[in-house]
């Protein structure tokens, strides 16, 4: 019982991202998750209906604290302005994004695979991201009506160097000059 | 004998594109295809030597009838010029791939699988796009030192509303918006 009782969602989680990181997505079961706490199977349930959402808890967890935390402090620093801020924002989650596609390879695909099945989630990532971008463009010079729509519409632009669908093209020797001519075609729209 | 001697390399990829429409990606053996014949799937591995290169073969006759073809004519197509005559050029490609991936869905899986698989054939691919692209922007009174860079950067730029990878989303209703603001931005961006 006393087991149970301190069984957090916080620490099933924890325990869901070292099983996933020791078993690998295809492998990891909800009983590998239970076994690694020492608790059964159904204490798990009580927390996550379903395996499905026991890994949607997970990615929106890897989400916030390895994109969400450092991308928040790009915006709130003070010390760049307009599309130059704008630039370094869309840039860190670019390489973020390529730094856990190489080096968080099994919690990245999970992330990829809620990606495409869990609309609601990756949408509230998605606007916690333009949100801050339109945050960014209203502390700006950028002359626009709607700042919300604008940064909707750099993300869409920038598709290709931030969608986990195209990690597989983040090797490519090119890429980086690829994202800077995209770049300064935005840019040259946005003046 | 008989059949061995009028067994083409076409012939193949026709009844491999049948057999696909038919049993469905995941289901399709080089043996289905063989029987589809009515020859030996030894008969099959003379012309290619393995399923890869067949499901391969069948993806480059399938772009180049459903996508390159309806696209060229677009290109030469002398009644319009500029920005206008490159994103209709776009818009078509956007379209087409759009209507086969709810039209004409076991061969849009087999080209998305092969998307990821086969890095020639699809850098092969999208050359045959960015080169017409290319050819537009030459015709137009577009100030570019490099057109086909700029062909490239733009087909970049739109890769959310052309790439397989992003099938899943072609189905939301303010998709064709958010072409247009993706657009507008670009287009803003080439003058």
């Amino acid at each position: 019982m006393e087991k149970l009782e301190v069984l957090t969602k916080e620490k099933i989680l924890e325990a869901t991202e070292e099983t996933l990181k020791r078993f690998g997505l295809t492998k990891t079961s909800v009983t590998d998750v239970a076994n690694a706490l020492d608790v059964s199977h159904g204490s798990i349930y009580r927390h996550f209906k379903s395996k499905a959402e026991l890994f949607e808890g997970a990615t929106e967890k890897w989400l916030d604290e390895k994109i969400i935390k450092p991308l928040t402090d790009v915006c709130k620093d003070s010390s760049m302005v307009g599309t130059q801020h704008l630039k370094t924002y869309i840039k860190t989650l670019i390489e973020l994004k390529r730094c856990y596609a190489r080096e968080d390879e099994e919690l990245f695909k999970m992330y990829a695979k809620v990606t495409e099945e869990s609309a609601d989630l990756i949408h509230n990532h998605v606007s916690q991201i333009t949100d801050q971008m339109s945050e960014i463009i209203c502390r700006s010079s950028i002359n626009v009506d709607d700042p919300h729509q604008l940064a909707r519409t750099i993300f869409q632009a920038t598709t290709r160097f931030h969608h986990p669908a195209h990690a597989y093209e983040w090797k490519s020797p090119t890429i980086n000059s690829e994202f800077s001519n995209v770049w300064a075609l935005i840019e040259n729209g946005l003046s």
